[in-house]
């Protein structure tokens, strides 16, 4: 039996929350952490350098999208998607379950695999279980994801049944195909694979997609189909539902979630990995993360400041330009005011996460996350 | 009568190539050198950290731009144009006079002024020299431009003397307006002044031009209305007419030119200042400057080559990135492709002035200057 690739090192008293560390090919990595999303083997406006500066450790790239172009063999031939974007810090992959939800690449799936749009060239893309796995072992990632079935929101409890249990059945198939493509490869050599959750947010489903891929024993356990519009409440539910079912033992991902009170709910009930657009987003829009709150840059208050972003912030965006000057740029629609913009909101979840991980190891987790949650509260003033 | 703010540190014996200093009110600044184009107090994709660490020394924004948006009010308040942008460099501002070249801006003009279209709401704005000149020193850039009345190329010789003459009415209006309203600002605090001559390719319109605004006495001179589509040939042409009348003893500045062995031609004729979009414009389209003359990215060749940009150059873009990564950045137009290929380009740009200046000290520019042009030319191969 394989050894287990995490370690949890520090457990909060109080909540889930714990620090603890997963062992790739690549070295080690502390959990929980927030993972930018280089779909396309880089962040929009961020590069690996920038990504360096902020200190962060993951990024998660697409397998789909990367398939399309410029294709698993080119990257291959350049070793990787790490060092095709000539970066450090550890690549996760995620399968293209999720563009399942995208009308202008999906087609529609059958028991064997799915129909994908090329939107490159006058040709479909059939992606079953195993081409999936073969593609990330190429992309040479060191977390993979299995190919799941992506339910919508607005599907009926039933077909959210039938994705559950496609999703079940796809994932023994990738575990399959992954144990037997890395049968010869050493231990340490190896490329993880996390299996996904489904069931939205019904709980039932959500039990029987946790206990159905518990059986399959992956290396790690990601939470799919959450953070797109359910309620706060109702996404929470159904981490603690996947969280009771597969144990404290797996490092918990929950998929999407970027929005920086529902990461520290998230952490607290035990999650350790996170990915999401919605800071850089966010950023592009003129929403800010800040230590005292979220503010809406365009809002006219803003027009005349010559503060940075956050003053209690030390990235070089605020150690450099005013709100006037990011704002005004924004507002120009000029690139380097999304680039300054999207460093920040992601700077600021890096912070965030290393404070939470402070306040884990000096037993203070919880007043930590309650603060930061009520300062959210107040900045949502903005929205006024 | 004021002191001169040019001294030449040092000629080149074979060519009119010469290392100057100009005293500004935010200190000196060495010629030759090429200011990027920060029209919005931003240059595209590019951030002032960036521009420091391309050892950039001077930008140029642009008067009318910043006028209409976000006001050359809210730009003193913030403390002028270089402290908006946070950038410890030389700011240039050119007049707006180069929109007249813009048909989605320029209305018409009459003699008192001009009249644009203000693309943010449903008013005409009114530029007159004078107003101008108000703008800028709000704007605090330490050199400014007179407004000129800029020719179209396919103008008649009948309306390209239309323009010359306007532009040496309007040079005498900014000239008198300038003085006035630096009357009360000691000499080390003046913003300084230069004066544009126009007259397309015509020797006689040029000569003319020249004449009557070198009467005026400005601190500096630019030639305007060229790098437009005309042969280098009769770019120079005017270049060496330009010089001739002004003299050797004021900066000159060859609005708009940025390809480099325009440059190094220019600079052989006694140009000391450059300003272009051109690299950053090529780069977004992939045409990148190299120690070996200019290449297209997007050619097929350069699909898999993991070499940097270029081998000889030592910007963060060359000692991290591909060209295969940049290439594929550029053609999924992701904003990171757009970036490091502007760094590149801009970065080459600065070495190259460096390089120049080197190679004047040690008495070998016309070497420089034929070996440059020469690999230029073997570049172009990628062309076919």
């Amino acid at each position: 039996m394989k050894n287990s690739c995490f370690k949890i090192l520090k457990r909060d008293k109080n909540t889930k929350a714990r620090i603890g560390v997963i062992q790739t090919k690549k070295g080690k990595i502390e959990t929980p952490f927030f993972m930018p999303v280089a779909t396309k083997a880089s962040v929009k406006h961020i590069s690996s350098m920038d990504l360096n500066e902020m200190d962060a450790k993951a990024v998660i790239s697409n397998t789909l999208i990367l398939h399309l172009r410029p294709g698993e063999k080119l990257i291959k031939e350049m070793g990787g998607v790490g060092k095709f974007m000539n970066w450090k810090g550890i690549n996760a992959t995620d399968s293209g379950g999720f563009q399942m939800y995208s009308p202008s690449l999906y087609l529609h799936s059958t028991e064997e695999g799915v129909w994908f749009k090329n939107p490159y060239e006058a040709r479909k893309v059939f992606i079953t279980p195993e081409k999936d796995m073969q593609i990330q072992l190429d992309l040479n990632s060191e977390i993979a994801m299995c190919l799941d079935t992506m339910p919508l929101m607005e599907h009926s409890k039933e077909q959210i049944q039938l994705a559950v249990e496609r999703t079940t059945s796809w994932a023994k198939r990738c575990k399959q195909e992954h144990d037997k493509l890395q049968s010869k490869i050493s231990q340490n050599k190896r490329q993880l694979l996390w299996g996904i959750t489904q069931g939205g947010i019904h709980s039932k489903l959500r039990e029987k997609s946790a206990r159905e891929l518990k059986e399959l024993d992956f290396d790690g356990y990601s939470i799919g189909g959450l953070a797109l519009g359910e309620t706060e409440e109702q996404e929470m539910k159904m981490v603690k539902i996947h969280k009771k079912i597969i144990g404290e033992n797996k490092p918990c991902y929950l998929m999407g979630a970027g929005n920086p009170p529902e990461m520290l709910e998230a952490i607290s009930l035990g999650v350790d990995m996170f990915d999401s657009r919605f800071p850089t987003k966010c950023a592009r829009h003129g929403t800010i993360f800040t230590s005292e709150g979220r503010i809406r840059l365009m809002r006219n208050k803003y027009l005349k400041d010559k503060k940075p972003l956050d003053k209690n912030c030390r990235c070089f965006v605020c150690n450099n330009y005013s709100k006037t000057y990011i704002r005004y740029q924004l507002k120009q629609q000029e690139a380097v005011g999304y680039r300054l913009a999207s460093f920040h909101n992601l700077y600021y979840l890096q912070n965030l996460i290393k404070e939470a991980k402070r306040a884990i190891k000096q037993g203070k987790f919880k007043e930590f996350k309650n603060k930061v949650q009520k300062e959210y509260k107040k900045g949502d003033r903005d929205k006024k």
